[in-house]
This record gives C-alpha cells, structure tokens and sequence, in this order.
C-alpha cells in the first residue's frame, strides 16, 4: 500500500482525497498497489471538510511521519511551501505539487534537492490537460519549435464574453468575479502573472531555461477595449492572452501578453474558460491539448495520475525533470530583440495632417503599416487601429513613445502583439 | 546502446530511420542511452532509400539477430505482421507497431504472448497525437466515460470540403485521390473501416473491450450529400466522421459513422485533414487531443517516442497494456439498442397528404420530430429533411424500412446520426 499525505487540504486537496476513494478500484488496477490518504494538514481544523482522513494543523506531523510515501503540495505560495518540499524530498518522500508559483520560482532548487527521487508536478500547468505528460513522452523524439497556449480560464472567459457579447471590459471583469473566476484584486490573473508562471514551467521542460517572472515579457488584458475587439473582428482575428515560448536558433523567447490571432488557428476557436496549449514539434508538427484549466477535479485528476505513477514506478523515478529539458543549451532571447507583427490603437484629434504625420513616423521608425481603420470617438477625435508586417519590440516600443509625446495624440496608444 | 530492427521500410520506416539519426542528441539526452538502427527488412532490395542501414529482405535477419533489442513493426497488412510480431516478442524482443488493422484483430493475443514485454502501438491511433499515452497515464484517475474521435483524416478533409466550399462528394473524393489522401480503392477510408481499427484499439485501453471490427457498427460518408450539408448549416452543425465509445453502466456502445454534431464543440472546429480526439473522463470532464493523424514524420515521432519510452525503462515494460484496462468488466451495447437523435433525408413525391403520412409513421416508431426542412428537388419531387429526438435504433431502422417500402418514397432514406 502506498500512503499519501496532503498538506493544504483545501479545494484541490478535497478533491485528490475523494478521487483516491471514489475510483479506488480503477486506481489500484493501474497502480498495482492500493493508494491511502492517511493523513492531511490545513491552517483551521474546526471546518469539517468530510474525509474519514486523520487532519492536523502541523505539517510535520506528515513530514516526519515514515509511514508516508508520498507527499502532495497544495498549500499554495511560495516560501512556506518550498521549505516544506524540500523537507519532503529530503526526508525521501515523493512529492506531487500544483504549486505553479512554487516551481515559477524554486523549480530547479528542487530539481537539485530530487534527484532520483520521484518530483511531480502535471496539475501546475492546464489542470486536468496532461500537458507535461504529452512533452515529456508523447513529443519526446522532437526539438520543440514552439509553445503557446490559453493558460488562464479567467481571461479566456473574459476574452471570449467581450468577443462574442460585446460585453464591456470593465462588466466582464465584474462578472468573473461574481462567478468566482476572478479574484477581488484581480491583478494575478488579468496581469498575466499566472499564466507566466505556467509558461515558465513548461519552458523548462522543453528548453530548460531557468527564468524567472521578472526576467520574461508580461503583460496582461486590462488595455483591451470595444475597439480592439471590433478591429479583430473586422480582420479575421480573435483575442486571447497568450503564453509564448519560441525557439529562434540558440535563443528562446518567452512572453505572455493578449494577442491577435487568426480565427482559422485552432487555438483561438478556444472559448470561454477551458485551457488550450499548442506545441509545435520539428518532426510531428502541430499538436493541441484542450482540457478544463482549473477546478477541484480537474486539477485533482493531475495530482492523482502523478500518484499512480509514483506507485507504479516502484522505487525508479516515473518522469524526467527540469534537469533533463527537450532542449539543452538554449539561453533567453532579450525581450527587445523580440520580433512580430503589432497591433495600435492611437486615439487622435481629428485634424488635418495627422493621418500623414503618424504614417510618417511608422516609417522613420522601421515599421510598415499593414492595415488601418479610422473610428471617429467623439467629434473632434477618432481611434487610428494600424496594424504592421513584422518589427522588432525595440522599434515599435520607440514608436510609442514618440507618439505618447505628440500633442495630437489623446493618450498613450494601446498595442497588441499579432501571433 | 540500443537496437532497433524496422520491419517495413517505407514512408514511415524511412522517417523513423531519419528522426533516430536527426535528432539522436535529444534522444540519447532523454533516453539516457544511444538509440540506433542496426538493419531495415523490406520487400524490393532494388529500391535506393538513402538510409545507412543494413537492408535485408528476410525478416528473420532481424527476429534471429540476438543484437536487436527493439523491433518496430511497419508492414502492414494483419496475418504475416501477426506471425512476425509474435515471434519478435518470443525471442524478448520489444515490439513498437503502427499497425492498426494488426491490432483490431489481434491485441489480445499479442498482449498475452507479450506478457512483461514491453509492447508499444502509440501510433497506431491518430499518427504523432499522444492519445494512448494521454489515456494510459494522463487520465488514469478517471473512469471514462466517452471517446469521440475524428480518427480518419481522408474523411475529415472530405467533410471540411464538402461543408466550406460547397465541393460535391464525388468531386471532392476525386481531388482527395489527386493529393493522395484516399486510395483509388476508397473505401477502407470513406467506408469507416480505418477509423473502426483506431477505435477498437483505444476502446480496449478504455474499456478492455475485445471485439472485432465485425462486431461493431461501421458506417460511412458515402451518403453524404448536399442537402444534407445544407440542413446541417441550417440548424449549426457540423458533419463529421466520428468513432465513439461510450459508456452506459456497465455496457459499451462503439460505432463509427457520420455525424451531425454541434459547431460549438471543440471537435466540430477540426478541420481538413487534421485528427482529434474528445476524452470525457468521469472527475476531469472533456479534454480534447489535436494534430496530424498521418504522415511520414508524424507517425514516425509516436514510434519513436515508443522507443525512447523502452530504452529508458530498461527492462520494466513501459505502459500499461490492453490486459489493464481503465474500466473492467464491461460488455459491448447490441447494436440495435443504441440510443441517439437522428436525421433523415426522405425523397418523396410532393403530393398533397405525403406530409402527414411520413410524419404519422414517426409517431408509429415511437420517434419524435424535432425540426423539419422541405426542399424541392425537381417539379414533383422533394427532400424532407428531419431530426429527431432521442430514438433506438432499433426503432429508426424499422422506420427506414417502412419509408423505404412506400410508393410515394422514391428511395431509401438517408440517415445521420446527431451527437
């Protein structure tokens, strides 16, 4: 019998330890052995949570407990849980983790720690989407050209409500919340924060780069308005926030910011809450895994598959880590040299002249206009929507700020990246 | 190092060969030992394909060479790759195959002689998508409940044709011989046949159903014509060949045949010659896997990737295989109690009381209308264009039957069923 502990035993927690009970008899086929909950630590032992699991409020109490084979991190946060999974690996426990901030952060400190001993983490990313399972054996004969993926259900849903709705940013945002999709300071998913930390994740996986939030390009929905949504519209676009990893020669580019993307491309006909993650291979070609991104179940349905295949493994361990990427000596490509085609929204008085001066500085700066419609605002100003061919984030950065200090531009203009 | 011996040296033997070699630093990287091609079997000696490999037309060169570790299994066809993959597995070799029809007919068997042998097939099943590997580790916390698969691309750019440019069948099926996608003999593809051996392969991981492509029901795309892809459009779907498994207690429903199914799913936005397949598992809900289906190098990465799998496993067998089923002890649903919402097109005479006659006989099948669509196909004649309700399949036959027999019926309906 393998027996598991939880520490944080909130929604997901809830939920591993009911999987393990209510598919007891599938699970025990497959893992060749039975699989216990035997214990679970929470902050507040006065709410019942109705599991006939042994509950305390100590982490040591599974820590230090021999009889656990494997731990399951579901505490959530940094710090806190990097001392716990360390003590855990430490200790020769398999640990299983949905801690994507936690890996965000310490994946390869805990890499390090692991070593041969089993360090899972498929619900971190996409939830119930085996994603990491799919890179790491299905796509394992390929070099990874490129990632990119709807990672955040709370913007997709928001995306696809102001799409297909035309409901305005500001009542969308306002009704995540009230669904529970968005937190009261929302700033983590809207931001692109949580997404980030997924890509970086699974950057590791392929690439093996070793970036941290702060080192990549993130940037979240908040900018994007009616009239962005109407220019998509117009030219065959959907809007989604993206998570980007690409390969370029010795350079990878990780990014996540909304995008305009080709409706015809079956990542953007991903709609309302669900995950999507596109992986391109050098020798299979386009691949897609679509799934819930969250959720109890869901999420728990990771955590499960990893505990199945800590348990089947035996003593070997199941999955390669960060140490062993689908990639080796890639560095990360500075966020200027990036390159794309871009969209702009700049709100301008409507005088005569304006048009010639702001097409004329699109090409001092390097940059081709691709298409552009005019949309009067008010009587005396009118939104420029522009798009361009491919340019370099250096260039078009500089565009902008140029045109913010114009003084016939109203405000700073808006830019969306087209993939 | 590890060996491998390619039985089949064709397109994709040729890819396998070439993936080995292009991307052996990767591969060693991941495998954790060199992997190499020692010696290719094929039928015409004459032919050059470029590869530095020993090339041998008898398949015992490799069955009897001892330094073969792995033998991969490209021939084709079902009795002579039967003979030749159990010997493969009686001498201890590890066996990786793509041969779906090998498998629809004799999984069992082999899994028995393979007993701890590692005996791999990702391939077999929708080219370089990772779906056996998706529902043998990724969902393995999950009773499944259904498999809905576009498992055939030749059918799948077909439909897409048929339903976006208005391209007729026969037209579109000569432009598919053109490019290559169908046989001059189309039937194994448009037939549903192709398709049947994919389901029957991930049925049994699923469900360990061991039934026989004669056992289940298989229709094709032969019927499929203009108005009824008109009536699709009418009322939002889209038309599709789909294998689908389906669990109902503890019965198992397989058939594969068109389908009418909703343009808001996921697997209704595939299209061309693209393959997927919805997974709807009991905790973690839907999750959709997306790519090519075919193709040298497509199919190639799944038989690599079975390979990688091997070498790094050592002696332990990889994957779980069709004698550990995710579900045990079901049976297969008799055809005829399949329940489903169904359409059909009716050609009748436009003559005054045919209306109330036809609908009067639905009544008498117990079959409800849902909607309704008369389009006039010459001066005297019509389509009648209808969907039903929730119906048995016994039921609609017998009503197909009636229709057929009338007078003012002028040939044997058409039906679709709706998922």
């Amino acid at each position: 019998m393998i027996q598991v502990g939880i520490i944080g035993v909130g929604t997901v927690g809830t939920s591993v330890a009911q999987i393990l009970k209510d598919n007891a008899d599938i699970i025990s086929a497959r893992a060749g052995v039975d699989i216990r909950v035997k214990s679970g630590v929470v902050k507040n032992l006065k709410k019942d949570r109705g599991l006939d699991i042994k509950i305390t409020d100590n982490a040591d109490d599974v820590l230090n407990d021999p009889e656990i084979d494997v731990v399951v991190e579901l505490m959530g946060g940094v710090e806190e849980a990097f001392e716990v999974v360390k003590k855990a690996l430490r200790s020769g426990k398999a640990v299983v983790t949905a801690n994507k901030a936690l890996l965000a952060y310490h994946r390869y400190e805990l890499q390090e720690i692991a070593q041969d001993i089993a360090f899972e983490y498929e619900a971190s990313v996409a939830g119930g989407i085996p994603i990491i399972n799919a890179l790491r054996d299905g796509l394992s004969a390929n070099h990874i050209k490129s990632i990119m993926g709807i990672m955040n259900g709370t913007c997709n849903y928001m995306m696809t409500k102001m799409m297909h709705e035309g409901v305005s940013y500001t009542d969308v945002l306002k009704e995540a919340q009230e669904l529970g999709y968005a937190e009261a300071d929302p700033t983590f998913d809207v931001g692109g924060y949580d997404a980030a930390h997924k890509l970086l994740i699974l950057a590791s996986i392929a690439y093996g780069i070793d970036a941290k939030p702060e080192d990549i390009l993130i940037e979240g929905i908040e900018n994007v308005s009616g009239d962005d949504i109407a220019f998509a519209k117009e030219f065959g676009y959907a809007i989604k926030l993206l998570g980007i990893a690409k390969k370029d020669k010795n350079e990878v580019e990780l990014r996540v910011h909304a995008c305009l993307i080709d409706q015809s491309e079956m990542i953007a006909k991903i709609d309302g809450v669900m995950n999507g993650i596109s992986v391109v291979g050098d020798k299979v070609g386009e691949t897609l895994y679509y799934g819930p991104g969250a959720g109890g179940n869901a999420t728990a349905s990771a955590v499960v598959a990893n505990i199945i295949d800590i348990a089947r493994s035996g003593k070997s361990k199941p999955m390669l880590g960060f140490d062993k990427p689908l990639e080796g000596e890639l560095t990360l490509k500075p966020i200027e040299k990036i390159e794309s085609k871009y969209y702009l929204r700049i709100n301008v008085s409507d005088k005569k002249g304006v048009l010639a001066k702001i097409t004329k500085l699109f090409e001092d700066h390097n940059i081709s206009v691709e298409t552009m419609l005019q949309r009067p605002t008010s009587s005396d100003s009118a939104n420029l929507l522009i798009s361009t061919h491919v340019a370099m984030e250096k260039d078009i950065q500089n565009l902008i700020s140029t045109l913010a200090s114009l003084e016939f531009v109203n405000s700073k203009p808006v830019m969306i990246r087209i993939v």
